[in-house]
């Protein structure tokens, strides 16, 4: 099967490598660059769709490894497909679950025609392969659905060319395989830190008749250097035309670097997760709200943002709900810190569209904080 | 001082012993009878403000026993008071933290002063006397404020009668520690399960010149119709200007049946802990959505119900949350058990300005499932 007919990708501006664009989807346009909150059960952890929707969110990803152990591909199948089951009528990605297959499940068995995998759930034994995964994310019913890859360690040389070979032979299933055609598929580019390999993965995800091109494997362990230096061998390989997706990828410094080199889209649980960790985010840097000086701050989280969060509350107020171990700590955080990287792309995409990319790159590069490892 | 002249209660109707009105509040007028969702440790949990004023929420409580433990009323004050810490627009009702003393800290000692307590935070040393109780309200700066009383076990005659003979003397110690203005101070009838305790108590706050009468250590442990049989004696007691507020009161077929008799406010924990405990609330039962039942079901959690939860989300999801164990099943569970008791005021509210509340509260009690003990 060719392209899918209902998805296009309208580039409206280009800054140096930098694109702003709009990428145009059955459940409504995205504009890029972009980045996806990440709804791994079918929900954004601790917020609610209208919350979601009201702070901007237009795509979201959910994940495919997840939805398939509990609740099942059959059952939201049944219940009308992802949209309908958790009520997102905005774009949906599903990613194709092999990443989750090699980081979430202890016991694991790779072998060329799939990966057999114990539940990290319950134990139970299951077995997912490029047919398999594709048969699940049109069950979903998706948007944007993903081929299915292996991800490897991302120094392992010998690894790494023996999971190329696999990704490859799985991307040319999963084109195979995929009926529906309001669905889009992206490939997936592997290959590690190692620039052959990219580029030869590059080449070849950009050659079939993917709807777009999504680059795993990065944020995954290796150096920031590394990261910058794979992007910038396989962004000018990939399709002009075509969307550009960073998987996993979810820092504000990450998040800038990567649309500087042509990245469009981009997920990560980060801001969630760093919120049920008390960590908020802000474009200048991160900010623990349970650090004792907060405790008499009047003030919100960050006085440039304009979130829900922000208009109403205090630091000394988030703080207190912080150590009463109040869920509504979560809740403002996660609030905050997604529409601190929404508020983060829509300025990137702005810059783009004013031909001042660079400038507020490297403006905002000079001015974030980096957290401590 | 003597009542408060920012706040007064307009009886719209009677029907039987119901009444239905409104109470007028410095910060909006309160249509009773209301139900007031809790707020603990000034948060209701699991909701925004913004989702509880969106499910009509008017009055909320907080408590003044967890707000003095964490984060200090010196704190809230200086944060320019609970209204601004919390960021709740409408009305708010502090009790006088007497209750949680007795309920929560293991280790208390009760004089004719006050009491001493160990906190359940973290063990530390502290006292709460009438004064004091009203001097943390008034710095708490919550619309409706409770006068500091000793709730005893319902049964037990001699703790009752001197429980009762300190919980006079401190009330009129409150009063007379009462500085603000635009504060309303409500009087609490105790007296256990003892007609003549409680007849001398309501017979006693109905003369002083408090705001409200409130009536106190019912639904801890003594019989529903014990309960009821208190209820008839007290209220025909109480001055029928003033509203009428049943502490902790807040199931169903409780506030139905305390309506018949003329209460107008009520509030209690259950809506939300129930709702952190699978167990969603309808005019008919309770019903458990982690039951393997609801597995495949479209349906709402209640398809007469109009929240945001019922108008969205199936039973299947909801039961997909609470077995993926993510924080939006609280949400929506809360949100939908909120909004049911408030429906429940509201229809028993037009009931009584109809003339029927009598029919409304029968063929509502005849429906109604009792949750199995």
């Amino acid at each position: 099967m060719g392209l899918s007919e209902s998805f296009f990708y309208t580039k409206l501006a280009q800054d140096g490598a930098a694109r702003a664009g709009i990428y145009h989807t059955p459940h409504g346009d995205i504009p890029t660059p972009i980045f996806a909150p990440v709804g791994t059960q079918a929900t954004v952890k601790a917020v609610t769709p209208a919350q979601l929707q009201e702070l901007g969110a237009s795509l979201i990803l959910s994940n495919t490894y997840h939805l398939y152990l509990r609740p099942g591909a059959d059952l939201v199948e049944e219940m009308g497909g992802l949209h309908e089951f958790m009520q997102w009528p905005g774009p949906i990605l599903t990613d194709s679950g092999g990443f989750q297959v090699f980081s979430l499940s202890a016991i694991r068995k790779i072998d060329a025609d799939g990966a057999t995998f114990k539940s990290h759930i319950d134990g139970s034994m299951h077995r997912l392969t490029p047919e398999k995964s594709i048969d699940i994310q049109q069950k979903l019913g998706s948007d944007i659905i993903m081929a299915f890859d292996e991800c490897a360690p991302p120094n392992d040389r010998a690894y790494n060319e023996q999971a190329l070979e696999r990704t490859t032979a799985w991307a040319q299933r999963c084109l195979d395989a995929k009926t529906r055609p309001d669905q889009a598929l992206f490939g997936i580019v592997q290959g590690g830190v190692f620039p052959d390999l990219r580029t030869q993965s590059a080449l070849w995800i950009a050659a079939q008749p993917f709807d777009g091109s999504a680059i795993g494997g990065l944020s995954v362990g290796e150096s920031k250097e590394e990261m910058h230096s794979m992007l910038d061998i396989v962004l000018p390989l990939l399709p002009e035309n075509k969307p550009r997706y960073l998987m996993g990828v979810g820092s504000p410094e990450d998040l800038v670097n990567a649309i500087s080199r042509g990245v469009d889209i981009f997920d990560c649980v980060l801001p969630t997760r760093l919120a049920r960790h008390q960590s908020a985010m802000t474009l200048t840097g991160r900010v623990n709200m349970l650090n004792a000086k907060h405790a008499h701050d009047p003030h919100p989280i960050d006085e440039t943002c304009a979130c829900y969060a922000c208009l109403h509350f205090s630091r000394a107020y988030i703080r207190h709900l912080i150590s009463a171990r109040e869920m509504l700590a979560s809740t403002l955080i996660s609030i905050h810190n997604l529409f601190t990287l929404l508020r983060l792309v829509q300025l990137s995409r702005e810059a783009i569209l004013e031909n001042r990319f660079s400038s507020f790159a490297q403006d905002f590069l000079s001015r974030y904080n980096y957290p401590i490892k």
